[in-house]
């Protein structure tokens, strides 16, 4: 299952705003529509949004093909600033952007459509490395897992999320297929509902079994079931291991540190922002209060009610085990 | 503002499952239509269904004045048991119970129809003394806040949950009246949103500044603003300070703890069961996971996936600063 791919000449999504509910494809025909995409969260997750906005990127680009190579090369900078744009805090879309950039320069002598070309490629590659690196990340993950592991996560960081298998939920997967797993709390997630509606969608695709909670039973669950770890994705780590996830992610860090369960953190390497040294530093993107006055469209309370939306919250590294990534397990400076 | 009511011989209830959407008064006829009402949380509240199952047992009585003795006591102790057994976790509904059923044992040589209309005065009385104390609880809490608080509750101890005043809520109504409090985030409350339906309306109604967040945003407002204390209400207090209360509880303990704020319950003294040594034997109410799959009335994913809905949790006492109630402040022994 991958939540965003290339066909015929056309690009698709799955809209998540529908599932589970509605699974539906959508056609996404420019870089406009896709930074649309991207706003109200049809794709969503870090590395997802990075391997959108590079086909963002290519969709943006294919009308300039037979004009000039300055013309090219301009809109190339604005399309991809109007992408960084959509969603501050994630750093996939800088990254997946600043590389095809450097693809483009790298190529600036060769005539336009073959760029393009050449772009659309590599577009392709870096999702075709993001399910590697993400089979990767399982395995490392997995082998962190004491036997018979019941795991507790918290919104989606599965292949919806990513190019197509996953992180957090990788590791999940792949550790109940291989006989390490056998049972995943997931955490609802509000307001958005990622876990409730992306997660437990994925699992049952998956014949994983699972329990659904509101994310303020974790504390609950942590002090009366065995829970063996908590294993959540990443939009941003910083040069010191502090890690930008979804809202609630801090405060699961906080219970796992009282009741000494392991907390980790799965993320494709190129989620390290090595430009920022603490997480001080990382933008939170601050949404719509109606997301909170709303639930899934429906709205209940007034509009009128005061209501606030930060998208993620910061995890300091001494509350994090482990960051996995598919370059290896990395274990930040006085963590447990 | 009282959610229960009798008036012209008849018992009223504010119907607490619409709010905000909707402010309707509901009547009760007879024991049975209270338990329903208990159950489905037209009512609910630890106070405040002490109260109404007092109420409750009113009702039931009443076709009952001009039978025998022996019949009327026999349903006294047959309504109770029903009214007892539709909220497993609160004390307040056995606390009311009893009392009603002293009193009446206390004049059982009068005539039934003096019995019954005694028996009424005896309810009404709860839940005058509730308001009462509710008043001295809103007094004692708010000398325990600095100048200038802000505050973060959970769930819903207001009005609506009390005989007509609040416990945590009228700790935070008083403090803002006479200008200790500033501001009040204030969590949603999943599954059933008592946050954000009605401790908001309360709120709204007194004018009290808040801001509306989901549960899991709490630990990143602690971390970013100045929460000054967490006030809660409390289902049953354990004779060690253990105390439950409505799911989410505990994880704010726990995070209270983290991010070194002062953690406040307020209840009146009849929360406290001594017959409990600590939290380990408070029977935690299990009700239907469609409360996680459904959010006010609306499916949010298919009735297939498995859900769990525990309806509070147990915070241990050393997380609790301070317990607030009527006959003053008490502070649990390895408190902060």
């Amino acid at each position: 299952m991958r939540p965003i791919f290339w066909e015929d000449e056309r690009l698709y999504i799955i809209d998540q705003t529908l599932l589970p509910i509605e699974y539906r494809i959508v056609e996404i025909q420019d870089h406009l529509e896709m930074a649309d995409a991207i706003r109200r969260l049809a794709v969503r997750g870090a590395p997802a949004i990075g391997i959108a906005s590079a086909y963002g990127l290519v969709l943006g680009l294919r009308p300039l093909i037979y004009s000039s190579n300055k013309a090219f090369f301009f809109s190339l900078n604005q399309i991809s600033e109007l992408l960084i744009d959509t969603r501050p805090t994630a750093v996939n879309i800088r990254w997946a952007l600043k590389r095809m950039k450097d693809h483009a320069k790298s190529i600036r002598n060769q005539p336009l459509p073959e760029i393009w070309r050449s772009l659309l490629h590599e577009a392709r590659k870096i999702q075709d490395e993001d399910i590697a690196n993400c089979h990767k990340i399982a395995k490392y993950g997995a082998e962190l897992l004491p036997e018979n592991a019941t795991v507790l996560t918290h919104c989606n960081a599965g292949g919806l999320a990513t190019g197509g298998f996953g992180t957090a939920l990788g590791i999940i997967i792949h550790g109940f297929q291989t006989g390490k797993i056998l049972h995943v709390f997931v955490d609802e997630t509000r307001p958005l509902l990622q876990g409730a509606r992306l997660t437990a969608w994925e699992l049952t695709e998956e014949n994983v079994p699972f329990t659904l909670i509101t994310d303020n039973m974790a504390a609950s669950i942590m002090k009366t079931k065995k829970i063996d770890a908590i294993i959540v994705g990443a939009d941003r780590i910083a040069a010191n291991y502090d890690t930008a996830n979804k809202i609630g992610t801090l405060g699961l860090a906080i219970l796992a540190r009282y009741f000494k369960i392991p907390f980790y953190v799965a993320a494709p390497f190129s989620t390290f922002d090595e430009n920022i040294a603490d997480g001080s530093s990382i933008i939170i993107e601050e949404r719509n209060g109606d997301e909170v006055r709303n639930i899934f469209r429906n709205q209940i309370v007034p509009d009128t009610y005061p209501a606030i939306s930060p998208a993620f919250d910061v995890t300091p590294h001494e509350l994090i085990t482990a960051v996995v990534t598919e370059r290896g397990v990395f274990r930040p400076a006085k963590s447990r």
